[in-house]
C-alpha cells in the first residue's frame, strides 16, 4: 500500500497555531486540542507538536526520524524562543520545556510527561537568578533529573526509588516534612547526589547538552508506543498500533513559584454524577505532577475560592467556553503562575455510566448538542450502570462503615479482599468475588482491576489512576479512603479498629463512597425498582434518564432486540428491558430440574427406539408445560424455540455414586449406566454427535418436542387468556441442507398431525443456526428450505477460528500480549473471518430467498461492536441475554446513526 | 429451476428404433445400448423403454405417471405384437414380455427382472399350444408366479423362501434332482401351490390380467429406484438420486425350449486378467436368471463349439462387431432359441483392476482408441491393484490347498473367517483382517464385503454378484469353490479334512482361486519386485503395462504429485512410485521413537524456559539427523516440513506406571508428571492448544526445529554427497495472519543466524497449512506473508463441516443411509462445503501474491475425485501417502484430459 507521504511534521501553537481539533488523527489528542485551545484565545503556553506519521516512520525505518525532521523542529523551538524571549539553555534567561506523549485516544500506558526539560547546571543558576527565587530553582532540577533518569535513562528500580531514598534522608537530616520545605542548599546537595545515581546507574553522565535532553524525551516517547503497557491497553480498547503517538513539547510555566501559584485538574461537570457544577481539585505551590501522583491529597476546586479567587472566576469562565465549543464534558489541566491562568491540556473527560447519561441527556436539554450527538456519546455499556445492583437498603442500614473515601464508580460491590492482581485473578478464577485493595494503583494492575467487582484505594484523588481506570471499565470504585491502611507484608487491611486480612469479605458502595467490613448483600437499582413496579417513575430522576435515553433509541435503531431466555420468567425479565421477542430458547436448559433430568437420562440409557419413545413421552408434558409458559409470557411475540443441541453425555452423571443411585431408580446394572456413560463420551465433544445429528439419529427425539410446541401453541392460544403465538422452529449445527430438509419434514409432519386432530392452525417457521462454517458457505442450499437464519456466533467462531472456548486459556494470555487477537473473538465478532463468513452467508441466503430474516444470538448479541457489525450487514436482529436488552438498544440506534 | 419438458416418455426399439447409445441419460444403460444394437444390426428381440424422466416424474407427483403415459405405452406394445404377430394376453398366440430395470449406471441394488410376464391361466396354455411343449409352458409359468409374487408383491422370506420349499417337496415327491426333470403335471400341481401361497401372504389373488401385470412390475422398477440397498449402492458410487432409473420393456427370447436353445453371459475380453479371449459362460436349455443365480454352475464359454457350434461362431463375429462399435469390452447376455441367437443386453464390462489396465493399453496397441481414452477407461484406483501383494513365494509353496475356486479378484489376501457381514464389521472395527465366507453373496452382503480383505463364495461363477462386486470393490475375491461347504448354523466351512470355524484363519489367492487353511504371509508384486531392482523389467508383462501408463499418465498431467513422508524410508518408496517431492513431512512423528520421547516428556514436562530449552537442545541433534537424511533421500527436490503440530499430551504417557516411570527416570515427584499430564487435557484437543499456537507459546520449540532444518540442509548440501536442498518451512494451524508473522520471524532469524554462522545460503520459503476455516476466508491477508499454501483438507473438513473424524462413528451410518452425506468427506473433498471454501482461497491468496504456490495434503491427496477437484481449482500439486502416488499420477492426467 502507498502511504500518503506527509507535507508537514511540525506543528506550532502560540501566537501562531498551525492546527486544530480536526487534526486530531495527525497531533493526538493532546496537540490539538492545545492548537484548538490557542486558537479560540485561551491561554495556552507556546509550543508544537511532532505528528504522529513521524512515530510511524520512526518505526518503520529501524528508529530513524525523518532527515527533514531536525531543522524542523530548530525552526518551530525558535518561534517559541521568539514569542517567550527566552532562549533554550541559555545561561541567563533559559527556556525550560515539557516534553508529553498525545496519542488519538489518551492512553494510561504511554509515558506521559517530563517536566522542566532544559535545566542543567549553569541553566538551573539562570532560572534561579531570573525568579530570583534559587530553591525553586533548584527543586525544578532535581524533578527533572528524577522524571529524566526514570523515564528517558531508564535509573528505576520498582522496589526502591534511589531518588526517593535521598530526598528522604535529606528530609529527615533538614528535620521538615514536605519536599517543598527542604532548603536550597539541601536541593543543591540532592542535585549532587541524583546526578551520582544516574552515574552509577548508566556508566553515563547526566546530559547537560539541552539538545541531547530534548531528543532523549522525544525518543522515550516513542519508544513507549511499544511497551507492554501501552500494548496491553491497546489490546483492551482495539486501538490500531499503527495510529502511532504524536509528541507535544511546550513551553514551562510554573505552578510552584509560590503561594499565588498552583496547579490543578479539573472536570467541567462532575464525571461521577454527570452533575453540571465545575470539579476537580488544585494544590498551592506545586507542579502538575504532584496532583495526579496522589502523594499530597489536593483540595476540593471549590476551595480555589478562598485561595486563589480571580484565577477560580477566570476557570468557571473557561469552563463555559470550553464546553460551548468542544460541546462534551471537557477535563483539563491548569496552572497559575504568580496569579496567571494557563491552560495545558484539555480532553473529553472519562466519566462513569451514570455521568455519561446524564450529561448527554442534559445537554441535549441545554442545546448544547442534538439528540443522536447525545446518544453517541454514551458508551453503551453505560447504561448497565442505571441497572447495576446497589447495596440492600436493610443490610445496609444495620452497618456502620469503617471508612469512607472517594466515590469514584458507582454501584455496590462486595467480595474478598485480594491485595495483588494475581490473588484478584486467583480468586475470580475459582468463582469468588473480588475487591482489590491497594494503596493506589498504577497501570500493572490492570489484570486484577479486570478481575475484581470492585476497586478500593487508600490514596489519591477522583482523577488518579484507580479511579480513572474503574470508571472505564465499569468497576465499582473507591478511591482515596486516607482512614485504610493496607500492609501488603502484613497481607492486613486497617481501617480504625477493623483489621481484615486476605481473603476476608469487604464490601464498597461507589456511589457514596462507604467502606463496610463483611459481605452486604446487593439489590435492584432505582431504574430495576421502577421497571418492576416498585418505585413511581416520577420519583427517579434516573429512571427518567433511563427512559428518555431508551426511547431515543428506539426511535432511531433499525436492528430488532430479541433475547435469549429459556423461562418464563427470563422472558418477563427480558420483556421489562424492552425486548421485543426471544431469538433463542435453549430447549435442554428445560431438562435440568429433579425430575425432568431423571427422564431425559431414561431416555439416553433406553436401549431401542420403543424404550426410547416411552422415556420421552414422560418429558412431552414437562416441554408442554414450558413452551406455553413462554408463549404466554411472551404474547403475540415470536418465540424462537431450538431443538435439543447438547451431546447426550452433558446429561448424565459423571460420578459414580450419582451413576448408581440412577441405575437403581431406572432399575437397571450400574454398568450399563456406566457402559452407556463411556460409549457416549468423546473426543472433541464440540464436533460430536450433537445439535441435528441428534434429532436425525433419534426422529423421535424431534417429533417430542415438536408436538410440544405444537401442543402448547394451540393451548396457549385458545381459551380465556389466549395469546397470539408465533412458534419459530430453530434446528441447530445444520451444514449439510439435506440435515436440515430431514429435520423440517419430520417438524412439518407433526405440525399438520396436531393441528388437524385438534382443528386450529397455527402459523409458525422452520429456519435453522447458521453455526457451521459448512452452512454460511453453503447459505444458498440452505436457505431453500430454512424459513430464517440465526448466526450461533458463538460456535460459529469456535469452528472458525479452530478454537475451542474451554481450551484456549492456555495460550490466550499470550495471543493477547502479542497482539495477535485484535479483541477477545468471542466477546467482539471477529470482523474480517468470522464477519466475512457472515455477511457472505447473509448474501447467499438472501439470493435464494429474498427478505429471509436474519439474526445473530449468542454472546456478540449483546456486544455493542458486534451489534455495529450486525447492522453494517443488514441483520434483521440480534438476540442477547435479558440483562444486555437495554445496551444493545443503545448500541443498535448508535449503530444506525454512525452508519447513516 | 424449470425442468426440461420431456418430448418422448417411450422409445421403441427392433424394427424401428427411436433411441441410440448417445440418449444413455434417458434411456439408462441398458434401453439405449438395447437400441444401439438393433441399430447396428445385431438381433434384438423387440421392446421398448420408458425413460428416465418417468421415474422422476413418478417421485415428483405422489407416485403418478404422466397422464399420457398409458396411451405411449399401448401404442409401443401394439408395435412389437406387430412385428412378432403375437398378442399381449392372447389366450392362443401370447407375446410375453422381461421388464427390466436400467439406470444410467448399471446399479446392482436394484430390481433387475421380470421374466414371462404376460403369462396367467389361460395364455400359458397358448403358450404349451404354440410350444407344443406344455412343460415348458408351466415351467415359464411357475417362473414367472414366483418372480413377480417376490418382486412386486413381495412374498418373500429371508431364511426360507416359501417357493423354493414347494419346488424342492415336488422335486423329492417326483425323485427328480433338477427342477427342468419335473413333469409337465408335477409343475402345474406347483403352479396352483405357487397361487395358494400369493393368497395366503397378500390376500389376493395373483393377478390374471395381463396389463395389471405390466404395470405391476413397471411400478416395481420404479419402487425399486428408492429401496435400501439402492441407496447404499448410489452412496458408494456417488450416483445421484435424480437420475432416475429406465424400465425395458422387451419380447421374452427363450434359452429353455430344449438342447438347441440356451442362454449365457460373456465378455468381449477376460475381465479378471483383460487377456483378449472371448470370456463367459453358458447353460443350455435355460433362460437367464440360471447363469447368474449360481443355483446351476454353468459352463466355459468355449464349451459351447461342442454344444452350440453355430450361435459360438455367430458370438465371435458379435464380440468384433461390439469392440469395433463400443471401443470398450462388452458385458453382454444372449440367448439361443431353437439354434437362432438373440442379443439381450450389452454395456462395458465390469473388470478387475488389472485387467483394466491391460485393456485399455492393449486397445490402444490395437487402434481401437487412443491414449486419452485409453487412460480415461482405466478406474484410477486400479492401478493399484498391480501393486498389491501377492503371497509369499516360499510361505504359499509349503501350504497345500484345501480347495480351489474361480479367481475373481487379484491379490492374495489372509485374514479371519467371518460368515456374516455383521460379523465381519465387527472383526474390522476391532483392527482384524477378515475373509468374508458366504455360500453366494447378495446386495445384502455389501456392507461385509467392504468390511473385508477378501471374499470366498463357494456357489457362483465370474459372473456371480460376489466376483462383480469384489471386481468393483478392488477386493481379493475367489468365487464358487464347489468343494467348500459352508454351515452357517455349525459356523463352520469344511473344505475336504478341514473343518474351519468363524474366526480362524484362511488365506485366498484371487489371481489363482487357491485357497488355504491359516495365515499365509502376503509379499510385493511383480511390479513393486521391478521397482526395488528385483525383477528385471523386461521379465514382467505387468510392469510393462504399469510403466506405460505411467509414463502417459505423466505426460498428460499438470497436477504435480508429492508425497507425504516422515523418513526416508518413506520418502525412498515414494519416489520408486514417482513422487516429484515432499508435500507433507509431519515433524511429530520423528518424536515417537524409544529415547527422544523421553526428552520430548522432558521438553514438555519442563517448569521453565530454561529447562524447556535444555530438553529442546537434546532433541535438536535427532532433528537435524533426520532432516539431513531426508534432504538426501530427496536430492534436488523440495521437502515442505511442517512444524510441531499436535497437542503436546499427546506425547505423555496416559498410564499411571509408565508416568511413574517417566518420573523416575526425569528425577521429578510423579505428582508433577500426573498434574502437568492433566493440566494439559483438554475438553475439544482439536480446537486446542496444538499447531502454531505451540510456536507462539515456546518459541524456543520452533527456535529448535528451525535450527534443525537449516543446519541439516547446510550439512546436506556440502561435503562429498552434497545434494541440493530446497526446505519449505510450513507453520500449521494459522488462523490469523499475526500468527503466521510471529513464527516466520522466528525462522528466518535463526535462518539467518545458522547461514551466517556457516557462511552458507540455502534457498527456502516459508509458508503455512490453510486448514482453519478462517484462514481460508483470510487467504488475501494471509498471502502477504506466506510464500506458499498447502490446503490440509483433513482438518479444514473437520473445521467446516464441524464434524469430529474420531466421534463421527456414532452418526455416519445414519448419515449415509439417509444420504446426507455425498460421499465420505473424509474420503473425497465435499465440494460444495470445503471445496468451496478452498477455491475462495486460492483466488485470495493469488490475488495477493501472484503465481503462490498451492496444494493439498492429506488423504484427499491420493483420491481420484479430489484431484480432479485440485486440477479444477489450478492448483499446483496434490500430496499424498507413497502408497497412493501411482493412482494420483494417473488421476492427474485423467483430470487433465477431461477438465481440458
Amino acid at each position: 500500500m502507498a502511504k500518503r507521504k506527509p507535507t508537514q511534521y511540525v506543528y506550532a501553537f502560540g501566537n501562531q497555531t498551525d492546527g486544530g481539533a480536526e487534526l486530531r488523527n495527525t497531533l493526538g489528542g493532546k496537540g490539538a486540542n492545545l492548537a484548538e485551545m490557542a486558537r479560540i484565545g485561551l491561554p495556552v503556553p507556546p509550543g508544537f507538536t511532532l505528528v504522529t506519521d513521524v512515530c510511524n516512520y520512526y518505526y518503520d525505518n529501524d528508529r530513524q526520524y525523518p532527515p527533514s525532521l531536525e531543522g524542523d523542529v530548530a525552526k518551530a523551538m525558535r518561534a517559541i524562543e521568539n514569542q517567550l524571549d527566552k532562549r533554550f539553555g541559555d545561561p541567563v534567561n533559559p527556556l525550560l520545556l515539557s516534553v508529553r506523549s498525545g496519542a488519538r485516544e489518551s492512553m494510561p500506558g504511554m509515558m506521559d510527561t517530563i517536566l522542566n526539560l532544559g535545566l542543567n547546571d549553569e541553566t538551573v543558576e539562570g532560572l534561579a537568578e531570573a525568579t530570583a527565587n534559587p530553591r525553586f530553582a533548584y527543586d525544578c532540577y532535581r524533578r527533572f533529573i528524577h522524571m529524566y533518569a526514570d523515564v528517558v535513562m531508564g535509573v528505576n528500580d520498582e522496589n526502591a526509588d534511589p531518588f526517593e531514598h535521598v530526598l528522604e534522608a535529606k528530609k529527615r537530616a533538614e528535620g521538615v516534612e514536605l519536599d517543598s520545605d527542604l532548603s536550597a542548599e539541601g536541593l543543591a546537595a540532592v542535585i549532587d547526589e541524583f546526578k551520582s545515581i544516574v552515574r552509577n546507574h548508566t556508566g553515563e553522565d547526566f546530559p547537560q547538552d539541552v539538545g541531547a535532553q530534548l531528543w532523549g524525551a522525544i525518543g522515550a516517547v516513542f519508544g513507549s508506543w511499544l511497551n507492554d503497557r501501552a500494548v496491553l491497553y491497546r489490546q483492551r480498547y482495539g486501538i490500531p498500533r499503527s495510529w502511532g503517538t504524536a509528541v507535544n513539547v511546550q513551553a514551562m510555566v510554573f505552578g510552584n513559584l509560590g503561594e499565588t501559584s498552583g496547579t490543578g485538574v479539573a472536570f467541567t461537570r462532575d464525571p461521577a454524577t454527570g452533575e453540571k457544577v465545575l470539579y476537580g481539585e488544585y494544590l498551592v505551590n506545586a507542579q502538575g505532577e504532584d496532583v495526579v501522583a496522589g502523594v499530597r491529597t489536593p483540595n476540593p476546586i471549590a476551595q480555589m475560592v478562598d485561595d486563589l479567587p480571580k484565577s477560580h472566576a477566570e476557570l468557571e469562565k473557561v469552563r463555559t467556553k470550553l464546553e460551548r465549543h468542544f460541546r462534551d464534558m471537557q477535563d483539563f489541566e491548569f496552572t497559575v503562575e504568580n496569579g496567571k491562568l494557563f491552560m495545558l491540556q484539555t480532553r473529553n473527560g472519562k466519566r462513569t455510566g451514570l455521568a455519561a447519561v446524564r450529561i448527554a441527556v442534559e445537554m441535549n436539554r441545554e442545546r448544547l448538542i442534538d439528540r443522536k450527538t447525545a446518544l453517541m456519546k454514551i458508551p453503551a455499556e453505560s447504561i448497565d450502570s442505571l441497572l447495576v445492583p446497589v447495596f440492600d437498603h436493610k443490610a445496609v442500614a444495620g452497618a456502620t462503615p469503617i471508612a469512607t473515601g472517594l466515590p469514584a464508580g458507582p454501584g455496590a460491590a462486595s467480595g474478598e479482599i485480594a491485595f495483588t492482581s494475581d490473588r484478584a485473578e486467583e480468586l475470580t478464577r475459582k468463582g469468588k468475588s473480588v475487591v482489590l485493595c491497594r494503596t493506589e494503583t498504577s497501570p500493572d494492575d490492570l489484570k486484577g482491576m479486570l478481575n475484581s467487582a470492585g476497586i478500593l484505594t487508600s490514596r489519591g484523588g477522583v482523577s488518579s489512576h484507580a479511579a480513572l481506570v474503574a470508571r472505564q471499565l465499569g468497576k465499582v470504585c473507591v478511591c482515596g479512603a486516607a482512614s485504610v491502611v493496607i500492609n501488603y507484608d502484613d497481607g492486613t487491611l486497617n481501617a480504625g479498629d477493623a483489621v481484615l486480612k486476605e481473603g476476608d469479605w469487604i464490601s464498597i458502595d461507589g456511589s457514596t463512597g462507604e467502606i463496610f467490613a463483611g459481605p452486604i448483600e446487593t439489590t435492584a437499582s432505582e431504574v430495576q425498582r421502577v421497571l418492576r413496579g416498585r418505585l413511581k417513575p416520577e420519583k427517579s430522576y434516573h429512571y427518567q434518564l433511563y427512559a428518555t435515553v431508551m426511547s431515543w433509541s428506539d426511535a432511531l435503531r433499525r436492528v430488532k432486540i430479541r433475547t435469549n431466555a429459556d423461562t418464563p420468567s427470563m422472558a418477563k425479565q427480558a420483556i421489562e428491558y424492552g425486548a421485543e421477542s426471544i431469538g433463542l430458547c435453549r430447549t435442554e436448559h428445560m431438562f435440568f430440574e429433579e425430575t425432568r433430568i431423571d427422564h431425559m437420562r431414561e431416555m439416553i440409557l433406553a436401549p431401542d427406539e420403543t424404550a426410547r419413545r416411552a422415556a420421552l413421552k414422560k418429558l412431552l408434558p414437562y416441554q408442554r408445560r414450558d413452551f406455553k409458559g413462554l408463549f404466554q409470557a411472551m404474547g403475540g411475540k415470536p418465540v424462537t424455540i431450538r431443538l435439543l443441541d447438547p451431546p447426550l453425555h452433558e446429561f448424565l452423571p459423571h460420578d459414580d455414586g450419582v451413576s448408581a443411585a440412577l441405575a437403581e431408580k431406572l432399575g437397571v446394572p450400574v454398568a450399563d449406566v456406566l457402559e452407556r456413560t463411556e460409549s457416549l463420551a468423546e473426543v472433541n465433544p464440540m464436533l460430536g454427535c450433537r445439535g441435528c445429528r441428534l434429532g436425525i439419529m433419534y426422529p423421535e427425539i424431534t417429533e417430542m418436542q415438536a408436538r410440544a410446541i405444537f401442543e402448547a401453541a394451540i393451548a396457549a392460544s385458545s381459551g380465556k387468556n389466549a395469546v397470539v403465538v408465533l412458534p419459530e422452529i430453530m434446528v441447530p449445527l445444520v451444514g449439510f441442507v439435506a440435515e436440515l430438509e430431514d429435520q423440517v419434514a419430520i417438524v412439518r409432519r407433526v405440525a399438520d398431525e396436531v393441528m388437524s386432530k385438534k382443528g386450529v392452525t397455527i402459523e409458525y417457521q422452520v429456519g435453522t443456526m447458521i453455526e457451521v462454517p459448512r452452512a454460511a458457505i453453503t447459505a444458498d442450499e440452505i436457505a431453500e428450505v430454512a424459513e430464517f437464519f440465526s448466526f450461533g456466533t458463538n460456535d460459529l467462531t469456535q469452528m472458525t477460528l479452530g478454537l475451542s472456548r474451554d481450551d484456549m486459556g492456555s495460550f490466550y494470555d499470550q495471543y493477547v500480549a502479542k497482539e495477535i487477537y485484535g479483541a477477545n473473538p468471542f466477546a467482539s465478532i471477529d470482523e474480517s473471518g468470522v464477519g466475512r463468513l457472515v455477511s457472505h452467508a447473509a448474501r447467499l441466503g438472501r439470493s435464494t430467498r429474498q427478505g429471509i430474516k436474519l439474526g445473530i444470538c449468542g454472546e456478540h448479541g449483546g456486544d455493542p461492536s458486534s451489534i455495529r457489525f450486525c447492522q453494517e450487514t443488514d441483520l434483521d436482529y440480534v438476540s442477547c441475554s435479558p440483562p444486555r436488552v437495554p445496551v444493545a438498544r443503545l448500541a443498535a440506534a448508535q449503530a444506525a446513526i454512525s452508519l447513516g
